[in-house]
């Protein structure tokens, strides 16, 4: 058949679907899309790429991705500093953030704990949680909040292990029926985790 | 709640969210996709952008998206001068080229006539490719590929009013069962095209 598309345009298409979960329809489409806007807006979406790669580094305190190091919540004095939350990715923390309810500190592990992908704890910035635990000495308390499964699971008891020894507070996140979740079409392990985490009314 | 993302990753986002069926949540997990790849994936997707809307132009005879003018296909001497396939988007022409079969010339009209939207034939490339088939006086046939929609019907009828008159054979592709399409899921639509496009066996 040779060629279809012209060479830019199939370079384009090919970039698209490089992204996850961008098929080759879907990256046609974004093309095409693309190519409709002015050159403006095209040359500013190609230096949105190129910023966000040169700036964002990661916070050598906390392992958020941040243009500041330390970032914005580790010198943030409307933080409490008592309080430290543990994610796997930064993504959970931005997602903690849009609740607006939590107002403490990070850590970013980047990463769970998982021997079947050969993932052990020296992969994560599980010794350097320990460093801060160690240096931060107004930390009271110490919040999980990592994912319900196998790998959050042996995370967490790792977690347990290594920081209640260190005499600091420790909990984890509640699992059960999310909020507006019908008990009927719960799946069985939500609702045994619903169960198992039933509190006094 | 303040800032939740750094800046350059609040500006990738709502880049990214700016395409086309990207909703937040999508934009973020490609942005995040993104922040993983390396300088030189970035820089190459970057350059593509910028690339395909400073080369990608329109063919001034057939109109289909081109870095020549005219484009590969008018200029191809593999090609039969005689028949000239009409569609309405460059994306259309693709999809024919997909099939290998189709070795005539094109013409893209960049649109339907649409009275609900107000769009004419003064819209559409039509003047342009009346034009063509008094110039270019090898076209013996016209393969009409147009949607089988309202706006479809509507060029179809216009451009045979059009053509008829000049002694250009004229036909449009057929409408019914997709392959391997179930006839009892079909919808009524579709039916009915497929039984008044029927062939004699």
């Amino acid at each position: 058949m040779g060629m279809i598309y012209t060479k830019p345009l199939a370079r384009l298409i090919e970039e698209f679907q490089k992204l996850p979960g961008i098929g080759p329809k879907s990256a046609q489409r974004l093309a095409f899309h693309v190519l409709k806007r002015s050159g403006v807006e095209i040359q500013s979406f190609s230096e949105a790429l190129l910023e966000a790669k040169e700036k964002i580094g990661t916070c050598s305190v906390c392992f958020n991705l941040s243009c500041e190091n330390p970032c914005e919540i580790c010198t943030s004095s409307a933080r409490d500093k008592t309080l430290l939350c543990v994610v796997s990715d930064p993504r959970d923390l931005y997602a903690l953030e849009r609740t607006g309810e939590y107002r403490g500190l990070y850590h970013v592990l980047h990463g769970l704990i998982s021997p079947l992908e050969g993932i052990g704890p020296q992969d994560l910035k599980l010794s350097e949680l320990l460093h801060r635990l160690s240096s931060e000495t107004e930390i009271k308390e110490i919040i999980l909040a990592l994912p319900p499964s196998v790998e959050g699971d042996t995370t967490s008891l790792y977690l347990a292990r290594v920081i209640k020894p260190l005499g600091i507070q420790l909990s984890r996140i509640a699992f059960g029926l999310p909020v507006g979740g019908d008990i009927e079409y719960a799946d069985a392990l939500t609702l045994t985790r619903a169960i198992s985490g039933r509190s006094a009314v």
